[in-house]
This record gives C-alpha cells, structure tokens and sequence, in this order.
C-alpha cells in the first residue's frame, strides 16, 4: 500500500478536495489553477490533524519530512530561502478547516524572521521600519500562540514605550523604536520562559503548525463546533504560505471584499481596505479602513484587476466570495477566497439573483441559502409607527441588518447572567473579539464603537443571523465602569436601547416590534423550494392566532394542535379540576360536559383558521396533577370552591403525586382509565366539525384524531373503539358522511417496535420525537440540564439531542417504525410533530425515511420548506 | 378450501388434539381409542369459542347445524334420544380449556330434563327421588349459569322448605319434595324472568353452551388466567358428554383420585369418594368423602377395576393422573383424566420416580417438575426447636404442605386489606369457593372446616404452592361476626396463627421460620437439571450472607453486586452526604476517602463468600438525592453535623431535586460528572481483590466491573478510561496482574439500538431488564401501580411486565442488542440481571437468544436452574 500523502503543494490541490485539505488550502489551490496570482504554500492535511490527536499531539517523523520537503520546493518556487537574510523566505501558518470557522484557531504572521534575517529584510527592501515592525509583531503573535504568553503583556510593553515616547499611534514609532521594543520582548519572554526567542525558522516552523492543531481544540472553537454543529472528528488543516507585504508603504494595502454585499445581496463589490497595512489590522478593526471603492482613485489599475478577479472567481466559483488580498509595492495578491457570509436577507437576493442572471440552476439556488438563517427574516421587524416616534441616539455602520432590543450588557458575563433570567440584551463593545463568542451567542444584537463592516462583529453578527451596528464612532464607552455616553445620554448595565442593523440607527428606547411576513425575493425563492420539496410542512398550533400565523409562513395543516392548554384558561380550569377529584365516573362525566363546550368551540376557530387544510387534534396528553394547585392558599380556595374538603382535596392531590411523571399515568393512559375523557373529545371535535361544515358546505378538511404515548395495538384499539363509536354517533344524529382518521403517536420505543402490529389499528402514525427522545436516551428533559453541560464538556455528546435529532439512535427507531408500518400498510401516512420538525438536519433525516409531513412551529414552517427542498436535492448528487 | 370443522365427537379425537378440543375432551378421545369405559359426547372446539367472540358472541349457522349432526350421532351411540320421556339422553354440559382451569368455567348437569322428561325417567329407573332431585338441581344450575339468577336465591327457597319441614339435610328430601320444590324454582324463575324455563332440551343446550364460552370471559377466569399466563385468544372447548348417575343407590357413586399422591408424591393410589352422591358434591366439599381405599370394601370389584384403569392412564400419558369417575349401578365410567396438580415435593418425587421406574427419560421428567413450583420448597420451614415449644390448637387434614404464618382474615376484603399494608395473612373460611380465588393469591396458607383433600381450598393451595390445612373439623367459625373458635381459643381478625400443610396442624400463635436447604429428590433432580442446562445462573447480592445462601442453592457467581446499599449504612451514610453537598472535587475527594476502605471491606467479604465464583460490580446508580433526608429536623441535624449552614443544605438539596430521578443524574451520568467517584470505586473493588488474592494465592475469580445507564459508546469510553487507569495502577504497584473486567449494563434503549458501537468498548454486557421495560413501555415503575390495574381489566396487557419479560417488545430489545454485540464481538459476553432472569418464561427467552446467563435473587436460583434446563429440552422440540 502507498504511504499515505499528508502535505501538499498549492498546485497539488483545488476546491474538489476540501475534506482533505480544509476549505482555505483547497481554494487557493483552485486559484492557482486560475492563474490568479497566489502567493505560493504548501498545505498539512486535516488528517495529519487527527493523525496528531491519536499520537499524543505529536507529528510522525514522516510527517515531518514531508513538510521538509514542501518547505525546499516552496523555497525554489519563490526564489528564496528559509533563514537567508540575502533573500529570506517568509510564511504565514493558518488553519483550515473544511468549514470557515472565522478566528476561531490561531494565525502566525512573519515566520522566519531572526536578528540576522531581520537586518537582511531590512536592507534588501530598504525599509528598515517595516522590517522591525514585522519582526515585533512576529515575535508577538508566536509567544501568544505557540507559547501561551498573553499578547496584553506585550501590549503592556508597547504602551510603556508609547508613555516614555509620548506618541499615541502606533505609526508613530520609528525603526529603531522597533528595535528596542524587540529587545523588550525578548527579555521579557526570556524572564517568563527561561528559554531564549526561537531563532531557528524550522524550531519556529514546526512549532506553529503544532500550535495550529492544538487550537482546534481550543475552548472557542469547541463552543463554536457546537453551535454549529461541527464535527470534531473533522480537524483542521495548517496552511504554510509565503508573506506578501501590504505594510511596505503607499503602493501597498491589504483588505477583504466580496463581490457582492453581504448585508443587502446587491451585486456590486463590497469591502474595505487599508493602505500600508498588514491584514490584522482590517480584521482586528483598530483602524477605520476605507471602502473598496476608494482603491480605484489610490491605484486604479490594481481596482480594475481587483474587478476581473472578482468576477472570474465568482464565475468559478459559482458564489458570491469573499476575497482576502494584499497589495505588495502595486503588485496584487490574493490570500483566500471563501463563500462569503451573508445575511438572510443577502443570501436570498444573490440566490435569486444568481439564477436569474443564468450563472446557477433553481438547486443551486436553493442550496444558497441555509435554512436556519431564514429565521432571521422571520422575526419582529419593528413597528414602524413606533420607529417614527423614536429618537435615534446616534448612528453607526449598519453591520448586520435585522432589529434588536434589550437591555445593555458590557461582557460576557453580563450578557449570560441576564439572559439566564430570561432577558433579552444587547452587547456594547468597545470592539468584539473571539473570546466574545459566548456572550454574542445569547444576545439579541452588537454594538460596537469601533470596527468596520467587516469586523469581527459585524462577520459573527451575519453568520449568527444577528443584528449589528458597529464603528459608532460618537459613541464613548468605559467597559471597566460599566457605562457608556450616546447623543448626550448616559446608558448603565440593564438600560434599554433597540438597533436597527439596516441602517445603523441606535436608539436609547424599547420600541415594539411586528411581526414578519414573506414577499418579494422571499416569497419568489420559498416557492422555488416548494416545487422542489417531496415533504409536506405542517404547523404545531393551539389557537386560531397561530394557526393564521403559520399559513401565512406556508403552513399546510397543524400536525400536532395540542388540546391541554386550552384547559388551562382561568374559566375553564374549575371545570378540569372538578373532573380531575371526582370519585365516580358520573361526577367526571359531568365536569366533561362543562368542557365539552368550550373545548368544541376551540376547534371550531382553529378549522375555520386552517381553512381547507387538515388538522391533528392530539388527546389530552399531560399528567392530572398538573392542572391542580400546589400552593395552600390556592388548595384551600379551589376546596371552597368545589365544595369539598381541603383535607380531601390535599388527599386526592397527594394521590395523584407520581414519582417520574414523564412516564406515569397520562396520554393514552388517561383515557383507559377514564373511557369518558376520550368521550368527550371525540363529542368536542366532532361536533365541532359538523358546526363548520353546516356554516360551510365546501369545507374539505377531514378531522384527524391522533392518541398520544401508544405502546401497544391493543392500547390503540381500546381508545380508537371508543372514538369511532362516538363519531359515528355523531355523524349519524347529523346525516353527515366524512372519512375521519384516528391515528398515534410514535413517542414510546416500545410502539416503534411493534409498528407492524400497530398500524394494523392506525390511519397515521406522527412520531414524537421529543419524548422519543427522552426515553431511548433515558433522558428527562427537565432533568438533563444538570449533567448534558458534562457531557458536552467530555465531548460525550456533540450536540443536544431535543434540538437535533439523534439519527443513530432515536432515529434508527423512527426509520424501524416507518418500515415495520409501511410493511402491514403501504400507504400509512407518516409524519413527525416533535420539534425536530423544523431543525434542517432532521428534516433531511425525515425526508430520508420517506415520512410524508414534519409538523413545526409557525416560524420554523418556512426553515422546515427551505430544508425540505434541500434534502431532495442532496439526495439526488 | 373444505369448510372448517367446528364439532368432533370424542371417538374422532385423542390427547395429541389439545389446542383444538381442550385438555378435557381431547384426553376423554384418547381414553376412548383406549378401550376405557367413557361415556361418550362430542366437543364445540375452541375455534368455535373464538369465533364466537369475533362474531358478537353468537354460534353460526353452520355450528349450529354440526351440534344437531352430532347430537344425533351421539343419540345413536347411546341409543337414547334427546326429550323422549321413554329412554331419554341426558348431558352434561362442560368447559374445557387447553389448560386445566379447575372451577373457574361453568358446567351444567342433567341437561334434557323436562316435566314429561323425568316423569319418563323416574319410570324407567324405578327411583322418582333420584329423577326429581336431578331436575331440581338442573334447573338450579341452569337458572345460575344460563339465565344469572344467584344460585343463593335458590338456596333460600330449599332453606324455606327445610324450615317448614323441620329438616336438616338434603337427603331427607323426598320426592314429592323435590316436586314442590321444582313448582317453586320454576315460579321464581317465571317472576324474575317474565318467562317460562325453556322445557325444549334443544334450546337448553345452547344456551348451556353459549353460556360456557360466555364464562371464558367472567371476571374469575380472567383472574385466573392472567396469574397463570394463559392467553385469552385460546379460549375453551365445550365438552356435551351423555350423563351417568352415581346418585342411583347404594351401588352408585362418584369419586376423583389421583394416580399418586399428590402431596407427597408417594405411589400409590389417592383419593376419595361418595356412595350415591354427584360430582358436584365431592368438588363442593359439602359431605366428607371416604378415602378410595374404602373403595375396596364397599364395591371390590369397581375397585379392582379402577386400579387397573389407573395404571393404564399412567402408563399412557406418562404423568400422574387425577381421574374422575362416576360409578352408575355398579358399573365404573371415567369422566376425566389429566395430569393430576401436585405440590412442588410430590412433582420431585413423581419426577424422580417416575424416570427410576423407567417410566419417563430423565428429560421428559425434568420437565414434569414447574420451575415456579420449587418456589414453595426454598421458602423457610417452621423452626423446628419453636415448633417443639409451641402449643397446637387444632388439626385439619394436610392438604397442601409446607409452613405458613400470618394474621386471621375471613374473606378477600381483609385479604387484600392487610397484604396491601405489607402484613401477611392466612385465610379462614368454612369452605373457599372460586369466588375467593383473588384473597387466596396473596395469602399464606389456608384454614377450612370442611371439605377434603380435594376440596377446592386444597386444590387451588397445591396449585399454587401454598399451605393447607383443610376440614378442621373443631373449628367452629362466625364468618359474619368475624371471629372463630378452636381449641377453646377465640380468633378475631389480625390474630395471629401458623398452619403446618404437612401434618394439618394448627398453633394459635406466631411460629419462627427456618431456610429451606436442597437435598435428597431435589438435590438428584437439580442435578439433572444442570448436567442439560446451557445457561450458567448467577444471583443478584449484595452481602456476604445473600451470597451465601445462593451458592448453597447453587449460583454460579454474581451478577449484580449493587454498591449503592452500602452507603445507607448509618455510619456510611454520614460521608457518603458530606461527598454530595462538596462544592469541589477536592472536597468530594475528601468525603469519598473515608467511604473508600469502608467499600473496600464489603467487596473482600463479598469476594471470599464467592469463593472462586466471578462477582460482578456495579458502580454507583441511584440518583444522589435518595441520600439526603427530606425531614426537615433531619436536615437540621446533618446541617449541624456536616458543619454548614441549614439554608446551604436547603438548597443543595433543592438543587439536587429532580422532575424524573428514572431519567436523571444517575447511573454512568454520575461518573461523568464526579470522575472522582469512578476512580474511589475502582481502587475499593481493586484493592479489596488484591488484599483477597494476598490472603489466598489460589483465588481464581477476577474482578469484573460493570458502569451503568450507558446509551453511547464514548459515555463507557469516558468511564472505563478512569477504571483502567485505577486500577492498572493499583495492579502495577501490588505487582500483580490480572485479566479484570470491564462491561456494561445495557438498560436504555440506546445503548440496546447501538450495540454494535458499544460492544467494541465493552468486555461483557448485563442487560437491567427492569431499567429497560421502565424506558420501552415508557411506565415509571413507582407510578405504574396507578394505571396498570386498568390495563388488566381492559385486556390491554396479560400481565405485569416487570414480573414476566414482554418479549415481542422489550425483548426484542434484546435480542437486537445481542446480535449487534456479537455482530462485532463474537466472544461477547452475555447475562441479564434484572428480575426476570428468574421468571422461567424470561429465562427460556434468555437462553433462545443465546445470552451466557442469568442473575436473580437467591431464592430463585433452582428455578432458574430448572427453567434454563427447560428451555434446552423445549429448543429441541
């Protein structure tokens, strides 16, 4: 067998080998293909990555030679040597993940650099301060991250010779400046290390790819991976690449830019440069840089390349990308190309744009963009009247659109503590970093005062979907104090302020919101999906609100209309309690029959609001006990109020008491010990369609009754004999004719298990996935809280398994049950009501195992659609 | 397709027909091919009982049209004819399931009788009072069984005339007597029904047989059937069979015998009989039968012929019999055999015999012993030092052996009162009937003052292994007022008394108890029962004294050590909640230091009770909670005596609280979190092997350790990564090495659907079957009490799935999981220790899936023994 290959050149490589070679490398290897002008490198594959985790976080001496190697034909392609001050060849270490996973893991700059190699640089490019510059922030970003030494240490340093200078800007230091501030920081890693600053480029080499592996596993790149759902099994590659210089002077620049908006998908280059400067400096936001534009007055014929570039690797690519370049004595270079990220409201415009100008089919249109972010669109906008008569505070770059509201938080610490008590907040920075991560997470949007479009806040807002408007430069902020100064107001921890992320504005008020609603390209695009899609969507609604809600979002049925909130209303819980401490089959059928009114009047509304589309209406499925009071003072009222006695009423409350609920005495259990329950619902539903089909004689809708927590055919027969007795009554006394079904739930293993069995007794089958879940895993939900944080921790579970469906476990049951139904009955229609119903790696799954609906809440219907049509088109490649 | 056959005469059938005609019919088919003197009938198979059920419990035409053939074919071969006053046919009417079911269906007697009818029949036997007393007991039965008029009102009409006659016995009746009495049934017939009793036989005998298959659905053959395991679908027979009279005369009579003794085992001839009486009245205990032996003075030849027949039976089904038979005029018909219930020493003895004889092969007689049956061998003898010093009070007949101790209850009411608070209980009834089936299931014994060996008390006693002292003579009871009298002692209800069931005695107090050891037959016979046996039975113990007594019944090893019993201890538990509340690893590394040589003592003793046998350790798996104490002045006290603040203790206890503890922090989880307590738990087991091993070179058994609540593979990987470091540690400072163990428990159903995964991690898997029906039912097993009774009497479920294995579910959760495991680990390692590994239809699961062995509690040991050995004979069918 062939030793396997873990280093490649640029030219051995191009985008096909993303898995192998991470997104970054791969790419660049597809640019040199273009002949575009790439600075040369070599690539350490993602699985010398994993080769380095399962070998004690060591490379192999086979490893290491290939990197020899690639290093010596990197050395001939550039004309240049590593450690030869004559004629020095420099490189930047990056990682590389299959995905961008954007400042999650480390970077090293300038490697190669030593006091000879330094004084060399210094001379063949006649730029002695550029030279030493280089060299400091080299020696900066190593300690950090190949070493461990907190880069504020090294600010510290600068900061003194700043104070003993008197200068403010970093500009201002001169070469020799430099030169002292190296010595400095060799001294003090000297003092904290006990060793002496690697001089040999090979010890430095090897030493910052070892640190790029190792920052895969970092804690931000974990909490990353988990929140987006990212292997960690899939590593990350280490790209070497050699430096070209955007900070030698005037004809020099680096920036980023994509060749359409990011924010808005107009299809017009967007993006930021700064002249003489290094690519941290745009990133890091420190300096305000200018628009892209502005390159074609500064050096028109590097913008008009730029143009062609742009447009060539669009074609290529088939995507709109986003570009890293440097500019190097007007000689531009190109450093990465990626997809670019976008917002919801970007991705929908260049996916529907993208078609239309005939660069992309309808599928690739629809792979554009990821469902999750249309969530973003889906959420209150704000009220418009009340925008109007809010005043704007101030006023920044509008980073990533969308509305936010919520209570002003400086840190992440803040912003978690707030949240857990339900808040919602905003963040105020400064600017943001990756240490951010966290708290950016759990807030509704960012602010920031300084950075710019495509700052480190503005780029983690879009991927989040969130709201941010950063470089609000009027803005005056004191992290340390906790407060920060707008438009002559002064706004402290807990205040409340709204942003709009389409135009900057920052307002020093709460301003309501409104609702969303799908038009325009949305509306375009959701239909393109929907010609596409197999699976049918469906809703999980319990009012006629939400049902209205849902069909607006393109809903086509309720799934899942759960009939237990209805009894909690505060008139109707008297009667339920009343039915829940009767003694005697005639006391409850009485209570029954003061709910049966009012439970058909609910169906009645939420028919008519679903129109002509169908609706589950799923039995009573809680445990009793959760309908009565618990505190005294409440349990003494409802005994006068029943007329019993509050010792009697304790008794029938301790009685009901069960040691683990989840799996007691509810859902289907309900019924076969109080037949009359079952009954009554039935009487409800059926009486409730019979009144809107008289109202209406077109209504086409057939009442779908589905029993909840079935385990066994014989459970299913039992309830379902008792609904079609009472419906067909019904439908007698009223001369009505209609195929009603009565189906189950799929949510006790034991019912996956005996599929073939059950849906002998069933018209449909709709798998709860949530409690599905909790007894496959024996997981409580309510429970899990306490140790799943443990288990992500140890890297047990990647994600949680009530968000995204377990495929190997939980799913492997759903797939037996569909197989085991379908097997007796071919054509049982199959759905899932869960909440997976709406999460885009689930329904791919669902779609897979040949279900017919998911069933989600109202503003997951449209995710649920876009992912639907994504899952047919994965399926076909 | 030839129409099904609904009705066979009994010349068509024989024994090998059980399923289709019943255990009774069938058997009197094969008597008949015999030669044996058997009145002859025709039987409506069980087929007909369930299509009756599946057609509204309604005959079809064409049955009804079979029983017409056959009857008349039956009028042919007796010569007789159905309603001819001249030489009438009369029938019985019985049930007949595949299983014997003894009182649990209705039969009616004399059926064919009408006015004009016994008018004919008291001319042609020559005996008016046999005649009359014939058709007033089956319009009694008739009136009972058919129509549902209580057989107690009918009573009082004989009371009434008794009372006018100033008579005391039925026998004193005369036939002019028994005329008035017909006009009187029949009047109270006509006044409760509104109508005439049907005097045309034909409609008499399908209302008989209707109601037959009616009574295989009363509340006491279901009862019945769901503490037996019968299934309801068999459904029963019904056997219509000519009458013969053993109330003709002196030279009459009617008897049951067995052909061995049925409490002993001993082999010889045992029964009873009465000289002019009907079946019924030796069942019904009313008269005191004489023993068979008499048999011989009263009627020598009868007797010479039935011991004949006797031996014939035997010989020809292979078993001991219980034959009924009826003597007509001196000629002997043989109404019934089958295999005779016996208690558990007499089927040892039967067994052992019966193979020693050269009757049977040593694997037909291995399975002529039930496993459930050597139940009421382990269970403790009276202490016989007690017994010398205690004062017997009275004496009845040994009717079912074995020693019982309990309070004083007179009817079910009490029965099930007292059990329920956990107390035990001995019944007290002049006679038991059928009614009293439920109360006699949670007794201990029982005590009657009238009926004989075969009375219904000692039939339903050996039956079900209880103790039985019948026809206490001198026992003068008041059911009514609650109280009885014996030995010039008053008995009220909660008093205390002991029952000896094999010398019939009775002390009137509390007598203490002895273990039951093996030997003699039932040392012979287990031993044959493990020379066939596959499966290796383990016990389920956590002291060195359980593991004691379950190597002298023959375990094998443990197989499931809990751990979590030794920290209730009152001077562990102390520690163990000073190791909950720890707010730092360190602090619960400090607690479980003290709880370690503690855990390490238990394991040592526990080891060396074993002797060479494996004992498998499972680590920690109760939530914490159950740990703390929920009084509040106990909380106080800890608070004090762990040195904290009350409040702090408050909330750690609150924060431990959990909505689902079945589904929560427990188990594995546990170790995930607190790894420290993996790690103590390891060096106890560990250590306490190597400290062992020290004492005794030649201790052969390795440690194995067993996590669980796993449902992922990297959860074991987590945990078993802790265990192999400890405890190679602790191997490599002893200097010592040893192949331990570690495996894991399979009791969530994920773990069951990702065996393949698990297995590779795993050295053995141990499946909690209780853990595992809790999540694949979805029924929590402390709440399950709540609902489970309604599943009963719904027919929803036969029986309680944490006592018998659910097989079509949850077993076939454990079979996948087998066949995954082994699918990547063909060595795997197999067992269950949850409590069907001694159910014996749970162990005969066992050993078809292939598992290596079973764990159950001590007492259980032979009967897993027994059952394992079972399933090897059974597989081989």
């Amino acid at each position: 067998m062939a030793e396997k290959k873990y280093v490649y050149m640029f030219t051995e490589t191009d985008e096909t080998m993303k898995n192998l070679c991470g997104g970054k490398g791969s790419n660049l290897g597809g640019m040199t293909k273009l002949g575009l002008p790439i600075p040369q490198g070599f690539i350490v594959t993602t699985e010398a990555c994993t080769y380095y985790y399962q070998n004690k976080e060591q490379l192999s001496a086979g490893i290491v030679k290939e990197i020899e190697g690639a290093l010596a034909a990197l050395e001939k392609i550039t004309e240049k040597q590593f450690g030869n001050p004559e004629n020095p060849l420099l490189v930047s270490v990056r990682s590389g993940a299959r995905v961008s996973m954007p400042g999650m893991m480390d970077t090293i700059l300038n490697l190669g650099l030593n006091d000879e190699v330094v004084a060399g640089l210094a001379k063949t490019t006649d730029n002695p301060r550029f030279a030493y510059d280089s060299y400091r922030r080299f020696i900066q970003m190593y300690s950090d991250v190949v070493m461990g030494l907190a880069k504020s240490r090294f600010e510290e340093i600068i900061d003194e010779m700043k104070q003993e200078r008197k200068i403010v800007q970093d500009t201002q230091f001169s070469a020799t400046d430099f030169q002292e501030m190296i010595a400095r920081f060799k001294a003090f890693y000297q003092q904290e290390l006990h060793e002496e600053f690697p001089s040999d480029p090979k010890t430095q080499l090897f030493g910052a790819i070892n640190a790029v592996f190792r920052s895969w596993e970092n804690p931000r790149a974990n909490y990353y991976r988990k929140i987006n759902n990212i292997p960690s099994e899939w590593g990350t590659a280490v790209n070497v690449q050699a430096m070209v210089y955007g900070n030698m002077g005037e004809t020099s620049g680096t920036g980023v830019a994509f060749t359409r908006n990011p924010a808005t998908g107009e299809n017009q280059i967007y993006g930021e440069y700064l002249i003489n400067a290094q690519g941290e400096d745009v990133v890091a936001g420190v300096r305000t840089p200018s628009p892209i534009a502005k390159l074609h007055d500064d050096l028109p014929e590097v913008y008009q390349q730029f143009l062609e570039v742009a447009k060539k690797l669009e074609a290529h690519f088939k995507d709109m990308q986003d570009i890293e370049f440097t500019i190097e004595n007007g000689k531009l270079y190109l450093l990465q190309t990626r997809s670019g990220k976008r917002t919801a409201q970007a991705a929908l415009q260049i996916a529907v744009d993208l078609f239309e100008e005939g660069m992309v089919t309808k599928e690739k249109a629809i792979m554009l963009v990821q469902p999750e972010q249309l969530d973003n669109l889906l959420h209150p906008q704000f009220d418009q009247k009340a925008l109007k008569s809010a005043k704007k505070i101030g006023e920044g770059l509008p980073a990533s659109p969308g509305a936010a509201c919520g209570q002003v938080v400086f840190n992440v610490t803040e912003a978690l503590d707030l949240t857990k008590k339900g808040q919602k907040v905003i963040l105020v920075r400064l600017e943001t970093s990756p240490e951010d991560i966290e708290g950016m997470h759990v807030s509704e949007g960012f602010l920031t005062a300084r950075g710019g479009m495509t700052s480190h806040a503005a780029v983690v807002a879009r991927g989040m979907g969130k709201c941010c408007v950063s470089g609000a430069h009027n803005l005056e902020i004191n992290e340390a104090e906790g407060y920060f100064r707008l438009g002559g107001q002064t706004f402290k921890k807990g205040d409340w302020i709204s942003l709009d992320g389409s135009t900057g504005a920052v307002y020093g008020q709460k301003i309501p919101t409104v609702p969303a609603t799908i038009s325009g390209n949305f509306e375009k695009f959701m239909t393109w999906a929907d010609e596409i899609r197999r699976l049918k969507v469906r809703t999980n609604a319990d009012t006629p609100a939400d049902a209205k809600q849902a069909r607006a979002f393109g809903a086509e049925g309720i799934g899942l209309c759960r009939t237990e909130h209805m009894f909690f209303d505060a008139t109707r819980i008297k009667a339920m309690r009343e039915m829940i401490v009767s003694d005697t089959k005639e006391q409850r059928e009485h209570a029954l029959a003061k709910l049966l009114p009012m439970q058909r009047g609910d169906f009645e509304a939420i028919f008519e609001a679903m129109g002509n589309f169908p609706v589950t209406v799923r039995y009573l499925d809680p445990p009793l006990h959760e309908f009565l009071p618990t505190d005294p003072e409440d349990i003494k009222d409802l005994a006068k109020e029943l007329n019993i006695s509050e010792e009697k009423l304790n008794q029938k409350i301790a009685s009901l008491h069960e040691f683990n609920p989840m799996m007691g005495h509810r859902g289907c259990r309900l019924s076969v010990s109080y037949p009359e329950l079952a009954e009554m619902q039935t009487r409800a539903v059926m009486e409730a369609y019979v009144n809107v089909k008289k109202r209406n004689p077109k209504y086409e809708a057939v009442p779908e009754i589905m029993i909840p927590l079935i385990g066994d055919e014989r459970e299913l027969r039992f309830v379902k004999e008792i609904v079609v007795r009472v419906a067909d009554e019904i439908l007698k006394q009223n001369k009505m004719s209609v195929d009603y079904k009565v189906g189950t739930m799929i949510e006790i293993p034991r019912a996956a298990l005996r599929s073939d069995h059950i849906a002998k007794e069933a018209d449909f089958f709709s798998f709860g996935t949530n409690d599905l879940t909790q007894m496959t895993f024996g997981f409580s939900r309510d429970d899990a809280g306490s140790f799943l944080p443990h288990y992500y921790e140890k890297r047990i579970l990647e994600s949680d398994p009530f968000a995204r469906l377990d495929q190997a476990g939980v799913g492997s049951l759903v797939k037996l049950s569909c197989d085991l139904g379908r097997s007796v009955k071919p054509d049982l229609k199959l759905g899932v009501c869960g909440e997976h119903g709406g999460e885009p790696s689930s329904v791919e799954f669902f779609h897979r195992v040949g279900l017919d609906y998911v069933s989600c809440s109202p503003f997951r219907v449209p995710i649920a659609r876009l992912a639907a049509a994504q899952a047919v088109i994965k399926e076909k490649k």
